[in-house]
């Protein structure tokens, strides 16, 4: 596995999405992204996507350049309509509304229609936390991605339905972003390509058994995820069927609606800490916090506690340093995506 | 275990906390929300907490009768000083005001200070629905009941810290109300006095090894709960924090101050629905929605899916008809609570 730099990836993944018709500035927050996801050691959300992105605006699904419009505001509350731009272009223009709202406002609520796929959450709710802010962010999925059974079901019904927050740390932000079923599919395709069984609770087979064998969810005939909890799986039920309310149907969409393989919805809630809190005395109450914590002594067999996001910080340092490794796989993938492109890439 | 008509509760409820020095209009909101606790079938939430309540009255906790003002307010946010009085009281004041500026500013984010125990937080966000709005709750709880441990940690630092959310459905609105953690405390201590075993994942003993003995929570030495879930309880525990920060870091709070036992922080975050979708849409969108996860095939020896809050629906159709089943230690108990205030008990 071939380490590179991410000045080198970005400039690489800008330049894909400039050929595909993206603005420069548009196609360098798809490109930000990406890397910052490979980066954070969030693999399946990197530069991996190149080639499904690439595809999408072949298929008209994407629509790069396309105008991002602020359709109705009301208060700290706006809609966004995304124009199936690229949903990272859309999600920041609506995390950037949503700060400015929560500015004036305290509190601001910012819905999409039209979007596209956003990527990894916690990196919008990230920027708001580097701008002082409390943010939370949830998106959902089309049809297409109903891999998540309701708790007690075995027909899927939710995209696996993420949700993040963050906000301002001591020497950085906190973010969580997690799924709200008991795994993202990515996660199970890993343990496909490496031979190895799931623990138990994270899907069922075609007929609605719980299966530990990951080639059961893939088929055909294909399985389903699980939602988060176990025998408490009513509570991450409850927690996808949020998830689709507030970045669904709060933007007026119907669940059933057929829509394009590849949209989806996002809900942005941002809060200004400094209505409740002043800075300085924010930090001196998170330091608490996270020492509170820290200071947990662990389970035999654990480390320590770990914060949300701080193994992704291990990694980020990683590969700050050392580069983002990349299968040959992946690489081969991208170069081919990039020389249909005629898109020259730079030794490296 | 004999049944008892929820007028005669309400009646016997009321006249306590009055005795104990409540306004009649105040008693009357903490004997509203025990009782419909019982109606809806949680009866730990229910006149089973009169006892305690009273116990808190007596100690000083629980100031009846103390002002509740608004202390802070910035845009669509504010912080409500509950003086210690009844946190249903507290609360549904938090929620008047939550509601009144989201429909000024359309989203709206309170917090409480010096707030005692809110009971059941669906009580509240279903008042918020059943005013056409969206609604969210959070609430912690001091050092004193931080039974859940972070994952990957042997000792507690967090309470049961639920979410609950509301939304006007068709009929009824919907209504969630779930712990982050794999259980509520009060469902260990039935499965103990019942003398069944617990499912595996739902706590640890004193030595931080998984325990389905519900003895080993109590202890001596007692036990911890653990987060939501099971082999993703990474999930369980970013959710228990995010109510911390939101319900304790944002008003103010350390979380390593000591508190009086029985005090909690409480954050509603509402959302008006018009501001986004109009209310006759809404509905349609609604009934799409449900009708969507309702036509799920159920699992093998599932008999039909079930929406949050649906089976809370079916023992109230039920409780509300036939009475609120009481066992005779809880009534005693109630009894001489009541007789230790003169309070008379009609005959029923």
């Amino acid at each position: 596995m071939q380490r590179y730099s991410p000045e080198f990836l970005t400039t690489v993944t800008q330049d894909v999405f400039i050929a595909c018709g993206s603005p420069p500035g548009e196609a360098a927050i798809v490109a930000e992204q990406l890397v910052g996801n490979n980066l954070m050691g969030m693999d399946s959300h990197g530069v991996v996507r190149i080639p499904q992105y690439v595809g999408w605006v072949e298929q008209g699904t994407v629509k790069a350049g396309a105008q991002v419009s602020l359709v109705e505001e009301n208060g700290g509350t706006a809609v966004v309509d995304c124009g199936f731009n690229f949903g990272q272009v859309g999600g920041l223009r609506a995390m950037e509304i949503a700060i400015t709202k929560a500015k004036e406002y305290k509190v601001a609520c910012v819905v999409t229609r039209r979007c596209t796929h956003v990527g990894r959450l916690g990196y919008f709710t990230q920027i708001a936390a580097e701008n002082g802010m409390f943010a939370m962010a949830m998106v959902n999925g089309c049809k297409d991605v109903h891999w998540v059974v309701p708790f007690g079901g075995r027909e899927g019904r939710l995209a696996t339905n993420p949700i993040s927050y963050a906000v301002p740390g001591v020497d950085h932000p906190i973010v969580s972003d997690m799924a709200t079923s008991m795994t993202a599919e990515g996660k199970v395709r890993v343990h496909r390509n490496r031979g190895q069984m799931l623990p138990e609770g994270w899907i069922l087979d075609a007929d609605g058994n719980p299966s530990v064998d990951p080639h059961d969810l893939y088929g055909p005939p294909h399985g389903w995820i699980l939602p988060l909890g176990g025998s408490a799986g009513h509570k991450g039920f409850a927690l996808g069927l949020l998830v689709d309310l507030l970045s669904g149907t709060l933007a007026g969409d119907f669940i059933t609606e057929d829509r394009p393989r590849g949209t989806q919805g996002v809900c942005f809630i941002v809060i200004d800490i400094s209505a409740f809190v002043p800075t300085d005395r924010f930090r001196h109450l998170m330091e608490d916090f996270i020492s509170y914590f820290k200071s947990t002594p662990p389970m035999p067999g654990v480390q320590e506690v770990m914060m949300p996001g701080e193994v992704e910080l291990k990694t980020l340092a990683d590969r700050q340093k050392n580069g983002i490794p990349i299968e040959s796989f992946t690489w081969d993938q991208i170069q081919e995506t990039a020389e249909k492109l005629n898109v020259e890439i730079a030794e490296h």
